[in-house]
């Protein structure tokens, strides 16, 4: 069974009334309730936790793990970072969402700024599905709408995925590549875009199926483990 | 120099009125008048041609093709298509504009139907350039305006393509994969989506220049011509 | 459970007493064997059943089709390609095997030549995993080594894969692209390379490992089948 | 004109006979001669100048950057590397070279460890053009041959290329992708394997065909300079 734990900066949701209307047990929260609900194992940690909740144990019982920050990426320690990056390379799923983009652990798996154009005026989003083969668009129809959202518009500026599963369409005139497939290492990583604080996007049911779709896409696979450094020769040995 | 046959159909030019008043000479004049000016030589090719202009001796002498079909893709012949094929193969450019989507030419490279969605309301398009340092996007802003465009919108059933450079945003709430680059064979292949028929589009500068553009990104290179069939082995040789 | 129809010219086998001694029960049989022992539901097809054994109710019946061929590829009807084309481009899975890179229908999917270079010496191969990450090298080592093999070299005339999971070393000299994965429509198509007639490399098991996970991952997804043509804007409706 | 600065580590040469009988000059005065005779205007910097020679005046003036490191990449300063980094995302080009896999830059602009298998024996490389139509390959054969090299062997931990333009032939059964095209931002990235210090490899025609390809493929175009963060909606503006 696919392991999943769900990483949650948890601060909006106590010091904002209006995100804390709408969040009040905290997104993780939601998130590991429907993920839970589709047959992972999951669990919870926050950035207030010790280690951020992800320790080494923590991380050792993680298949995949998703990250939502927002206003606080910068009170996330680089060595938690660096661990969470070495899990991924090593073949541990990350799903990252939303205001995730600008994670310090996105941003370094990317290599680039992961900027974007942003505007919050409660704009529809309609994500429109491109790859209709792809695993993480099972269960979908042609599109998502999303009634309010925060506009994200492009140029945002990470690397082309490998796979591009969705792109978004924001009424105030935007697009946005809004579900990204990337693989980094032995590991898989998927963006995906919906998800403000201040709306009830992750109770909306198509949402909840692309990130459960998203995390059974990420789980680790049996791979060979790659050697590095002097090698003998394969030939003549 | 860049050598450019400019392919039209260009037959509702002569059959329907509204669009003989925007393209009076015919849309391939104006693309060649464009191309011409930015410094390439290029020459034209319609439907009515005998062997529809596409010679083995104009083939010869293009190192890039653009292609402009609609109402007639069915008369292609399929031996044209075919010798066609074999030079972009080969190594001749291609691009391929707007209805030309459902052209034989393009659908035999991609393997796919090149199916879309369509809708003709003269509404708004946004181009957006989703990757600034790709050649096709030189000398353009962050977007690239249509007034008045007939809508495509996504799926569009081809492969994913190699670079992926503009995305379009439209009115009606659809996006659109708007240029895609690809590769087949030694040819490269840029598939550009504005340019419908009764909207003066080819007259808009942005959009002159990024047909040059393409043009001369597709430009043939003096690679290797690579050897098919048993082969000696280069070891021990 | 997956479905899987197991296509075979089986030409070679009846022909040929090498090739007799080596799959006298037919490569189908072989590789029908070994994913029926996966738990996969088998089936198998060869080009002198009635319309190849492809019907529309079979097809009906099939998840995943495999395909290996050789001698006779243009016997293959048209029709019967065309069929299998649809149903790919539907979503059905598409694993070709070898000598199937110059099948109609790969060439049909990939709109290139899929020409390569080739000698039958008997030589070591050695596929690397490139993609270690890749469900298709799960429980795979760092390489697969072939003992003796048919060569097959680059330039190997096909798109660049979406994803390149293995890449074939050989004695002689020469490298291949030996394991690509592709999109085409709604469907997954994996291009893997060993299996020539004259060695019994079916029967290995890292070789049998890898078509099993093939198949997996291009077994269909639940996805949304696009809607084409005039289309109605959502936004308004 | 290309403006092309030529980055060396410059140790080996100075501290290691071996190496200085091979390039008395320095690896960068003979890649600054060929690129030089090519056309291009060129500097040279150096790992003991003032900020490694790669001040913010110097990076104005620069289109390209090629990248040559070896044994002392910790001692590049963090702050050089960010300034760089910086640049490259802004749309200058990068070309790493052999041992630069393991440089700085490279590792943070990839995003995972870079690290690959490695022998120094001598042996026989034959670099294979994968993408014959690729601007990279323009000029070379259907593969170059090194006749003494250090083997790099997969996996190669990076990220899948956008483009894969050249993979090698191992004499001791390795194979490896040795011509890599990357975006990072609005730059172009190139890694280029062959060049061991301890061989003659700059010399090479063809290798040094393939550099100055390279820096003309990652020379910067004039595309938009995207805005980021907080933006009016475009429709109604």
């Amino acid at each position: 069974m696919t392991s999943v734990t769900v990483w949650n900066e948890y601060r909006h949701e106590r010091e904002d009334e209006e995100v804390a209307e709408v969040y009040p047990e905290g997104i993780h929260e939601v998130i590991a309730g429907f993920l839970g609900d589709r047959g992972f194992e999951t669990r919870t940690a926050t950035l207030d936790d010790p280690e951020h909740g992800l320790t080494e144990s923590v991380l050792d019982g993680t298949d995949v793990l998703t990250w939502w920050g927002h206003e606080a990426h910068d009170e996330v320690a680089d060595e938690v970072v660096e661990r969470v990056r070495e899990r991924v390379l090593g073949g541990m799923g990350l799903v990252v969402l939303h205001s995730g983009h600008f994670s310090k652990i996105f941003k370094r798996l990317m290599g680039t700024t992961c900027d974007l154009k942003y505007r919050e005026r409660g704009e529809t989003e309609r994500l429109w599905v491109v790859e209709p083969g792809h695993p993480i668009a099972d269960g979908i129809d042609e599109y998502v709408e999303v009634p309010e959202a925060e506009m994200y518009g492009e140029r945002f500026d990470v690397p082309a995925p490998e796979t591009l599963v969705f792109t978004s369409w924001f009424e105030g005139g935007e697009v946005f590549r809004s579900g990204c497939c990337y693989r980094r290492g032995a590991g898989k990583v998927f963006y995906f875009r919906p998800g403000h604080e201040t709306y009830p996007i992750y109770r909306q049911p198509e949402i909840q199926r692309v990130v459960g779709n998203a995390v059974e896409w990420a789980a680790p696979v049996d791979g060979p483990e790659p050697s590095f450094g002097r090698s003998d020769p394969p030939e003549g040995a």
